[in-house]
């Protein structure tokens, strides 16, 4: 199981020792959940004490911008929501929870965006970022970067503005990030497709 | 929007103001997802900085057990990501993913409870508990107990022990408790179901 794939981006900035002890941790399963896919598990991070705690600092030591030019951090359902919230208190902010449509109750605001096969979509309560707060997006991956358009536009659809990204992930040769409007993003680590 | 039916349980230990603020941010859902059902939403809780501050803080000072008798923090897809990571990295702990069946790459091992129409599966990553690892499960809401109870059953299931639970909001009435083996709780606030 080598890890000689995995690059260490603006996770660096916690020092090498721990940004490889983190690395060595991320579990690369071929072929889930399908054929040619290289799956890129990070459970056994979260579930180790000390690179759960690096990841953390990590995250709010690699912030794309200062601290006090946001208001609130936004995840998405399911894995953005295990490190939004700890940023978001590690930061003093709230957390703004982008859930799958139907999970949240009404009154709701949605964004339909398009997958491989289908479409999805995402929502948020349609109160929690009007008035033009200030919206952190936190990820665990960046792929095409469909997932983080689509909850920027959402945010923008209720009010918000989205000022930034975070991702601990981000697959190359994709340009995920070309599509986030030039706004500063951070990514912890990344790796090929 | 009264609040008069909600219950400060262990909560009361950030002291009476605190505990009120927070409890005023909850939001009270009649009908929903469906008829004669009320939703209890705490997102606005999450989503106000002084809140999940307030809320961290309690779940840390509220542990059934005291901290040096676990070893890491459970939590439940996708509402206990919410808590589960940031109440671990505070304790410098390390955090379990209980996801929905199909999400974790192989090997894991998996759990079936029923829910009112149907089953639910819940599944682990099979090495992440083994060896006798203490667990603290953590979950915004117990009701019936069922998912809590599946929780437990999978963590021993995998090698874990688990020795306690802590809850967000618990509903009165339906005996959730009584599912948990006799095991230390903590529940922050409680409603009639």
């Amino acid at each position: 199981m080598t890890q000689s794939d995995i690059t260490i981006e603006d996770l660096s900035k916690v020092g090498q020792a721990d940004a490889e002890y983190l690395v060595s941790l991320i579990r690369t399963i071929p072929g889930f959940p399908k054929e040619g896919i290289k799956f890129r598990d990070f459970m056994p991070v979260l579930a180790d004490a000390k690179a759960l705690g690096i990841l953390m600092t990590a995250l709010e030591e690699t912030l794309p911008i200062p601290a006090d030019s946001f208001d609130a951090v936004a995840g998405l359902e399911a894995r953005g929501f295990l490190f939004g919230p700890a940023l978001a208190a590690r930061l003093g902010k709230g957390f703004i929870a982008i859930r799958k449509a139907g999970k949240l109750p009404p009154e709701t605001i949605g964004e339909e965006y398009d997958l491989e096969y289908g479409t999805e979509k995402v929502e948020i309560e349609s109160d929690c970022v009007q008035g033009g707060k200030r919206v952190l997006i936190v990820d665990d991956l960046i792929a095409t970067g469909g997932t983080a358009k689509a909850a920027m536009d959402l945010i923008q659809a209720g009010g918000g503005q989205v000022v930034g990204f975070s991702f601990v992930m981000g697959l190359t040769g994709l340009d995920g990030l070309d599509k986030l409007g030039g706004l500063p993003t951070a990514t912890l680590v990344s790796m090929p497709a």
